[in-house]
């Protein structure tokens, strides 16, 4: 049995992780953990997230720098659940033991450091980490993710965007001179377990925000090779993320041909579901799964496809756990579906 | 034109009522405050309620204590959308000029000054407003609130309970030794306008709340003269409270006569329904209306009835409004309904 | 008082208009009519829309030929809230007397009759019709509106489209080779009132549809003059329609120039709001108003703008009574807007 | 591996039973069935519930008589997600063979006859195998079920009901000339797959229906064995059921006592949660288990209690599911929930 921690577990996301790890046939929950800061400190999981009542046995244990090093040697798995900096700034201490770290978090997913101050609002320095670290889109990195110590897991636009996209991209099919459009609807989870009135039940509605400015932008791009246009919206619903993408592709690409660069790039891949139809957000949800669907005008060349996720899931907890068990070397959906 | 001051008006309910005096055709909306501590203090009602984006003439007025006693001199009417705490202190001040007050908070609701500090967790200490008080329950007390100065307009609960119970109790119809048992559902915005977990999107789901211990329950059995219990719960919709009422009726009683209470009741009441089937919640919400509809089972005495208002409206700035309209010698439904 | 028929006033945006012809002060509603053959043909309205379950004197009564002939000769203005073909067959009857029409089918909206057998599965034979029908997009074609005698009442899709699309076009802002991508979720009552597995509570979840197929791509081409690509999604809440459209401006564009000719283009409008952020659909819903808001990347020339409104009210009962007001020498928002 | 069919696996319960079946670790899903008439007969069930678009391996297959009696003696399970009515009509022919049956319906959930006139339309003339049939609420007999060959599993609301109630009335707490007065509100999947106006997304809103007349009341009566107030609620929402129930205890009944009796009643039992406080709908949905919670005041005798299940899982195939183990000789949360 792997022995796994969680930092971070009181969020939507950190408490996924503890399900996820919990049901694992090769893993064992062997520590969960908080902020010393935080209100939930010492509390069992079960007190905090209903839904996980019966899991009384996880308390949420305040973290020092001690703990930390513990860590670093003691587990086979480390989540970090935890803000950006937090996950910064305790990088370099548990990467350097035996621990295997997949980190949630945005702070290892871009390798141009100029990004983390502009978008990010702190400045990175944690230069040897972030190196090493791989980006951990678990259906184009196997093979990277695998062979690394730090994975950076992506966030939950950017793996809605990048499945859909990458391969259009990966195999040249993109007209450069016209930006993919992404519009995409997430749940309110996305905006994390706190109290803020904008996420208060009242002021939901669906709404476009960060518009010409989100932090996923340079994400997508980066590992998409292209400029997007990326408008991110807050949808009335908790979980799930519906991205629709519109394209130019190069004068005439058929349907057909289309459909087969899908086919190639996801064919053996249990996670990614290739539908015969737009997929529903709640298709999704509760879900490791990423749905898509696309459909091109080949008078115009313009194509949309919509990429369906469940943000706390393949968005986050459970794209982490496709990653550790690649690290692991076990199969990549174990734990995850029913063989 | 009757010139009107609100109070509170940054909350769900008071920017309601700034919308309701704006097209009441016999209204002039003097000003709208906040208290001086709010951050929404000098902003437009228009920049924090994106639905009045079009009220953009009225500001949110820091108060003062000279603000206070302009206002009781100046104004025909003064609407106090403010916490118990703060109509409490305020009202001796406001209510020595010209001005009647409606007062939205429970400050005012209940002679017996114990439950203040019971359920409010305060002393009352303005007695001589507290005597003169009239309960703006309107449909049932309109006399006493055309003569009043001190209005003390209902809570949202008490307001779908009281309208399908008091037929019955006026009536002599209960059992007494069998309590009525009112269950209700309310919409979020009943929590008022504020950053809190409990209110956040992800949270919300259906659970009761305050049970066999929420301060409503006082208020209604003072009014019905009769213990109930009272179990309200939080709902995932923004607004409406939809009321499941049971009762044992007397042994005898029959649906005719049952009919006929309700009938005597609201006949010539333009704000209450009277349906000829269990109403939804989505039938009110948006309108001052009350809709009822009861079912009797004649061999076992249990009947249950359902009450459904829009908590906001009926339930606070609609209600206030009647009796701001009784106050002034205008119909009861003016500005509410069209003829 | 303006004499005024509603034909097919059972469905959402018939009984919405029946709501709001009650409370026009110019208006008297002489008649609500559904075809031969509903279900709901000789009940009260009240009976099946329990929102308006006080106005109990409205009875939906079967049309016929005769009536029509009636209603056109008798009546100031007719509004038919019917199915495309009825209102396609019935037209040339009901245009041939005094009455103004206002259509809010799709039968009447585009000159090219080509497209309603793509896009509509029937032949346009009410030739005579068509070329007399102005388009009712009320802040564009107002004064061609007040000059009618058929108005075809624009589509949902179409009226949130335009009015954020149009100031750019009629300016000649957007680059030519860049087709904007207009992506929008509509509330469920864009369906209309039916039993369909699709609408069913269950089912719906946020979806596209219609993907490079919608029959109002059709008729947003034809009156912004260029092609779009455009996207509609099935979101899971009742009413309001939220457009996110991103385009490409002509080289050196900047954000003063379009924030004038958005200026340009809307003051004096009472019933588009300019805001100075992204709305909420919620913002909208339930109201007469578009709200618009804009942001554009110089260094890029994309430009994204949102369009929120209600689908049953902008988007269909309350336009329609924007143009009925202008078609009758009254202010285009008498009876939506308090003054 | 238990060989296991299940009969109307294109509902939403059947569906659910089609996932709890592939992922169970001791089943072998051997056939899924429709009846004849079904418009899905023929299809993946893939190919109908998106959230299954991996379980593309399971088609829907007509049934015929000649089915049933294969089903009868060459599987080890069957469930029937059946309507009433057929569920009787094949029950004597399934029963006959070496199956174990499982009926979801409501046809074997009552010995007295006349309950199915009155409350279910049909006369019931399955009456061996009514003498046989077992009521599978899993917690309270788990030794019948594991001895019988059909178990009836409880109805949604009557699952939610009982588990609060029988607590009480085994341990003779309720006074018996007050009844319980239960206030339940499900989600629209309690109404099935189907197209019905009523189920309309714009139709649904909360609102009590079957008031002092649905036909869980004598199905509660029966097993409680004494009578009830049951009032049913739609709500705005998929999935789930949460009951509040009120009841008035014995004289002299305590708060400690009353812990007691729920901590004896469930010890033990991994699918029931006592919570230490009351439960949110949210925190059930989605999963197996029933979560209870309660307040007694001391003074009055008065008792609220709430139960929160997800109607799909717990109020039919999760309790299935539960019956199947302990018919089967496994552990009653077997597939159900990780170890």
């Amino acid at each position: 049995m792997l022995k796994v921690a969680i930092i971070g577990a009181s969020g939507y996301t950190g408490a996924q992780l503890v399900d996820l790890v919990h049901r694992h046939p090769a893993m064992e929950l062997a520590g969960t953990f908080v902020s010393q800061s935080s209100a939930d400190a010492d509390k069992p999981i079960s007190a905090i997230h209903g839904q996980y009542a019966h899991l009384s046995q996880y308390t949420l244990t305040p973290i020092s720098d001690d703990t930390l090093i513990t860590l670093a040697e003691s587990m086979d798995l480390v989540f970090l659940a935890t803000p950006h900096e937090a996950s910064h700034d305790w990088m370099p201490t548990l990467s350097k033991g035996k621990a295997k770290v997949l980190d949630l978090s945005g702070a290892f997913r871009i390798k141009n450091t100029e990004v983390f101050e502009q978008f990010y609002g702190f400045e990175h320095t944690a230069t040897e980490c972030l190196d090493k670290a791989v980006y951990g889109l678990a259906e184009w990195y196997a093979s990277d993710i695998a062979a690394a110590s730090i994975v950076a897991v992506p966030g939950c636009y950017p793996t809605a965007s990048l499945s859909a996209l990458k391969p259009l991209a990966e195999n040249n099919l993109l007209d450069s001179a016209v930006r993919p459009v992404i519009n995409a609807v997430s749940g309110v989870s996305g905006a994390g377990r706190k109290a803020a009135l904008a996420n208060s039940f009242c002021e939901v509605s669906l709404q476009a925000y960060g518009v010409l400015g989100h932090r996923h932008t340079p994400e997508i791009e980066a590992w998409l090779g292209t400029g997007v246009i990326f408008t991110p919206h807050l949808g009335n619903f908790k979980r799930g993320i519906l991205a629709t993408i519109t394209v130019k592709l190069k004068p005439g690409v058929t349907a057909e041909q289309l459909n087969g660069v899908y086919q190639n790039a996801y064919t053996g891949k249990p996670l990614v579901r290739l539908r015969d139809s737009f997929p529903k957000l709640d298709d999704v949800v509760n879900t490791p799964f990423v749905d898509l669907y696309w459909k091109l005008d080949e008078t115009s060349g313009y194509a949309v496809i919509t990429s369906a996720i469940d943000n706390t899931l393949k968005g986050a907890a459970s794209q982490a756990m496709q990653c550790a068990n690649l690290i692991s070397g076990l199969p990549v959906s174990e734990g995850l579906v029913a063989q």
